[in-house]
């Protein structure tokens, strides 16, 4: 093995803004993984300590022994090509440690343990501790969603499919779609978070040195290896699991799903900032702050940097997920490459995800609305945006497909000629004797053709369990009369 | 749009022989996914007549007119290519053959929808049986992986990590595993199965024509779109969603991550039958059928053609998975694209789950085990396989350190020069100073090294709510003094 | 294994109508596979006979009987299953067809060979059509953007950075990019088509029974079955491979990454092309055809399709080749799994890509372009575009640093106040005192500040060895002398 | 922006031993990426001054400030979330500390420059830097697997398909596969390294600032930005690009494109190393070295340690160059987000190739071969491997159909009986009439079935351009007639 100097670097996230400086990065480091493979070697001594076994005086000079800071990071982190996992060398090396403080306590360490049992424990609680900072930055992000969705129930806009104009929505909608799409996230994060499960199989799976030493100790029966999966899931606030999972990898599966869902629905949101806050729409911008959105040439700059975060955030992690997925085919009791290839995957995801949604609690609290350009935007078909209600409204007289077929020439026309629609249909015969002009103008105007927006709304708001939290922005529940 | 007549061909599953002729492929063909479209129409005709609108005759008309054989399936292909979707062309076609039967009844197809409500819907219809049939084919998986674990309890075989002898499991406890993955994934697709929902949204989410149409119909009250939602539901057998999800995407990335669950669980199951079954291990062979595992040019070979199948299987869906991750990221209302890239990734990965559900079933069902060769292969390193244990043991009297630089160097040594390592262990005086011939003879018995074996597969069998199935595969609750 | 017969459908693209009805389609269905395979096992007869072995009388019988439609595909599709690979099950199929005509032939049928030698061989057979169909059409789509390119060199519109506008850039410069993309890939598809190798190795790579047989059949010395792969190769129109590469998946991988290169650089294009065409913005339009574009619900709608169809195929095609290049991963002579999982991905991703391909031609050969719009767009922020110019144009006297940040104030002081940039920069002190309103209104024009892009456009143009096909398009040649 | 002090941590590749410590990892820290960002900054400056601008003592003063050291790394990366790319910070940082020695010279910084122009060509540099190391490594990888597939032609072994026996085959020709691979990539790795572009585009790619301080300096004509790219890529070591390449992505897709073939080329060889040195096979050992292989539990174990790395690697990068391809989809002149996107994938895609040839070095050049246990095993069928070449030596006589026919049920009665094959044979009355023992002893000898093995050896060593280093190794060129 080649050891050069100079490898060693500091892990800022220069080339990762998304996360760089965010909580769940200080997770992530290389320093809090060390940290958390020793927090479960602590933590197998509590629980041995538990069922009878490790003595007290052991524990507690394990446990105060268990800081990363003693030991020798990049050199443990070279010495791990040698066994192609980080612990063969962390046991003798934190070893030492703990002699040097209580010889006798040195025979506890790691006692009938595996380097998985210390790695995969150690990798849930850390996920654990960012799906936590996810969950309480995504319950932020769905109240400001939800009040954006309330706030703007009546805030017409131009639905868009394919890129073009489609029928009109409201601003409130979309962001009940947002909201909708987080809560999914939400709720998805909470059961996986809380269904992470600690690591203990012992060297193959069957708990055999552990029940080795359970005898040698005098404690417990041969085969009583199982008592200690509750005592040490418990030392370490994860779940007690039913089998070792050394090649039972759903709980990887699963968090990389989750990891995607997460920034696949604050993606979308970002992404739709991205397209209304282009110069042409501008019905939406970021909050301003000193120096974000700024170029690096350009003065008149302000970029949707948040949103830019967000969404290059989405388009690594599903690919992160992806290598997890594949990992679930981990051939015999210990994969030679699939557990192996686990791990930075998991990191990645993980704090894009955590900076993903630390950063969309910033966009989402602070997103600027311009309904006064929704509304010029709107305008700019001259009534296009509506003939799908006129089809409707022509449909009794013409039959569906005579006025579809009218209301496509009539866009036609308009977009060849340059005429509003409105003018082209005036003056059609099959409309103006049909229509007043008052009606055709109430026909043609978008803010009366939004459909259930406001319902569903409600339906969004619900499922969310929403509580308005300002008189103004609760108001509508009063009002439906005007509607 | 070039339209080559010789670019249609049988969609037979050549090139698939995961899928080729399962019963999920039969839900999977173009012709499937076109009726579930008309069923889609269907059950929007059945919620509209339901709250008072569409009359009972024009329902009536348009379900007998809902058979795919009545369209010119290939003739709706091409023509998809002008609107970049399918239902574009499928509406006036259908229309025309409801209008041959009953031509008020036309006016009432597709009434108020747009293609996403119709496309969507019919692809939950779809995914739901296919996942109906994979839920029905892992509950067999699983039954047959239980009853493998229960029998094979005391089955002792050697446990391998990096492609490495370890230390000793049982069959049992390596059954107890597959069955663990098995029943996530099916508790998994249960809940997905029961979450999908319809999709009904109209042009841009708001329900708008719907709306239009309902009053026009003198029916409902003007955004009273959201009374659809439950009986269109209902009428498919789908989960009535909280709100139109044409760019809220979750059911989607759900389905891929559940779909890449199934193949996983199912992957790994099918890799170790691959292993273990290679020519110099030879501890498991599948079922014997004529043809099976044939070769077309070597008359010896009996190759694991199912495990192949569903290997091949579970290294293909989670790229689909991907993709429909990804399509979380859809711009505006209905993106242009991303919806468009969910269908053949949905297709193919629901059809290569459903097929290597299918295939494991006679998989798991029929696995021949071989506890001769798992034996004799565990004595293969001279009792090698059981240092670990040793090492325990003499922990107390050299200290855990000592104890493995013992072992490692008397394993290096039965290495290098052939002999077994018992042989070298008998003649080393730490060793026979501290224990008797049948001492070490019982410290170096493979298959007094299980550990929790047992009790382990318990708990699987009990997560599983196992019900042993005949006297003899439930005996050994009552023989628990012998072991 | 189960059989249904509902479980064969019609592959006719119904939910890929980026290739339905495409010649690339055409290439890809079972049939088209199936005769590829049959072309294989004639192919090896004709080599068997050119180095001295298989008679002419059978080979002539084995050619006469190859065709695809002389077997049944659906039961070879379903009997796949037992051996995973098609080609086991069919080649008694064959022999029986063969033996028909002439039961002596029916001996030198796949003679000495292997299942994968003859579907790895029709793999790149099919393969290597499809990357023919893909050239040709990008050269149309390359000619077609070049003349774009050159056309619109001096059709000003705004740069868009981070959705934003940013500076001017030409249409023509735009157009050169993608120009750019396409030969790149265009460059790979040849490079990789030319060299896409028969595959002939037999049951494990070394040739074995095919120097057998020649031994037998009294031809050629034991080692010499390399003689039969330039004959073979030769025979189907493939390059000589040096070895067999049963598990050397260079090519699998190769064409994996040609293909996604193809879909990404025509998804560039399209994906440019669905945001210009926004409604909003509305600087390009794709080319009219009844039909195109349109909705099922909203009579108004001109979707941009083409696009639309590119875009999904460029979402794709990337998961399809991550399968193939994992495919590397193939242990022994010939894997349990990863061989099989290429079939399906490298299928779809040719078709995919052959579907782009044929529709870009479409897309680039009609595109609509609206300068006027363009210049529109341009003078949305009030000369906000062209900031970058003034802080250069202010350097000199101010500095850099405060150059930008006096554009950077007044950028803002107009975006707040909505007056034009132009005004409030007009009124400024430093600029008034500058500059005269003459030269302060010649920076401030966007036409006037694009750089090089014409210099660029040669440059891209020149790469691409563009000749202007008519005088109008050349003129810029002569001209040079105005710019 | 929160900024958390705990979030900076120490990029030692703890979790990536793969690449831990190896002179790959050295080039893709922070600290490199941000020297490199720097050297293209100096680049710029002295491109600058080549075309007559940047006065030579600006440009001494800003190479000689561009030292990473200078600068605060951490606040840099925390900083860059502003804007959502690290050079938006960078330039004043820099500028200051340039103007701290030289005020005048800070002018020239960054001088007409985007983001994108600098972080672009500082990840072609690092990427060039990185392909050299891999290059280096390759040929070490190939010379080894070159000297082994020469030095093991007569060194006979079980071909093994689908995880069973096939036909014989030699591990010469195994080598060879392996090299054959290798070659492959180190050809793509030269052709992709020296085509590496720098960047060069100002804001939209138009180089327009860039001439507009040309003009303002004196020296070149308003489109004189081309004059740049020739003496900028020149500074960089790099290829001149044709075009800017801000949204023409063709480098980044195939970095990731040559990457993934590097590590899946390894990935096969390392695959087939874990194969072939499992305790049931152990063909094959890894070279000894203290504590290579070690497992925290179990003193015997001898893991495949350095193959675990490479395949761990093989398994990741796909997923990163699904990324950088994805990339290709990117938006106007600069996306907001697919730029964003690419840049940990690449650097973790770079790293983990580079650490995989350097690591493939070690076992290549150290890999124990064990020719009497590969012997050992052909002899475990009893000569089952060699039906195949029976069925051909009774193909004249019984017809292949008959021939194969009767050797499948032989092979089955072997197996079931547990008879040697040979034995089983023997007593066939079709052979005993028709073979002497001597002939049957002959044709069941998996030696003399290896066909062309070693001709295709020859073709590889010969594609290699292979010169055998020792007497020796190539001695067998003159012993042919002993073949």
């Amino acid at each position: 093995m080649s050891v050069n100097a100079m490898s060693v670097g500091t892990d800022a996230g220069l080339l990762a803004p998304t996360w760089a400086g965010t909580p769940a990065a200080a997770q992530m480091t290389d320093e809090a993984w060390l940290q958390a493979m020793l927090d479960a070697e602590v933590a197998l001594a509590r629980a041995q300590h538990a069922v009878g076994l490790t003595p007290a005086a052991a524990v507690e000079a394990i446990a105060s022994a268990a800081d990363a800071e003693r030991l020798d990071l990049v050199a443990l982190a070279h010495a791990a090509r040698a066994a192609a996992n980080p612990v063969v060398a962390l046991v003798p090396a934190f070893t030492e440690v703990v002699a040097a403080k209580d010889p006798a306590a040195a025979e506890y360490v790691h006692r009938g343990s595996t380097s998985q049992d210390i790695l995969d424990s150690a990798a849930m609680l850390v996920a654990r501790r960012v799906l936590d900072l996810i969950a309480t930055d995504l319950e932020r992000v769905a109240a400001a969603l939800a009040a954006l969705a309330d706030t703007h129930r009546r805030t017409v806009l131009a639905g868009r499919t394919l890129a073009q104009h489609a029928v009109p929505t409201t601003f409130g909608l979309k962001a009940a779609g947002w909201l909708r799409l987080v809560t999914d996230a939400l709720t998805r994060v909470r059961a996986v978070a809380s269904a992470l499960p600690a690591q203990l199989g012992g060297a193959a799976g069957t708990l055999a040195a552990y029940c080795e030493y359970a005898v040698l100790d005098g404690g417990v029966r041969a085969d009583g290896g199982v008592e200690l999966l509750a005592p040490f899931a418990s030392a370490l606030g994860l779940a007690e699991p039913a089998l070792p999972w050394h090649t039972v990898r759903t709980p990887i599966a699963e968090l990389g799903s989750v990891l995607q869902l997460v920034t696949g629905a604050l993606g979308k949101f970002a992404l739709d900032v991205e397209t209304l806050s282009r110069t042409e729409i501008g019905e939406v911008s970021e909050p301003a702050a000193a120096g974000r959105g700024a170029s690096s040439a350009m003065p008149q700059k302000r970029n949707p940097a948040l949103a830019t975060l967000i969404v290059s955030a989405a388009r690594q992690v599903p690919a992160h997920a992806l290598v997890l997925a594949q990992c679930l085919l981990a051939e015999d009791e210990r994969p030679a490459g699939a557990w192996h290839a686990e791990w930075q995957p998991l990191r990645e995801a993980l704090r894009l995800a955590g900076g993903a949604a630390h950063t969309a609690v910033e966009l989402a609290e602070g997103l600027l609305v311009h309904p006064e350009r929704m509304r010029a935007n709107l305008e700019l078909t001259g009534g296009a945006i509506v003939t799908e209600r006129l089809t409707v409204a022509l449909a009794p007289a013409l039959g569906k497909a005579r006025a579809k077929k009218l209301l496509t020439a009539a866009s036609a026309e308009a977009a060849d000629t340059g005429r509003p629609l409105r003018e082209v249909l005036s003056a059609h015969p099959d409309l103006s004797a049909r229509f007043t002009p008052a009606q055709l103008s109430d026909l043609l105007d978008p803010a009366h053709y939004t459909g259930a927006a406001d319902a569903l709304i409600d339906r969004a708001l619900h499922a969310y369990e929403y509580k308005a939290t300002s008189p103004d922005a609760g108001g509508h529940a009063n009002d439906g009369g005007t509607r």
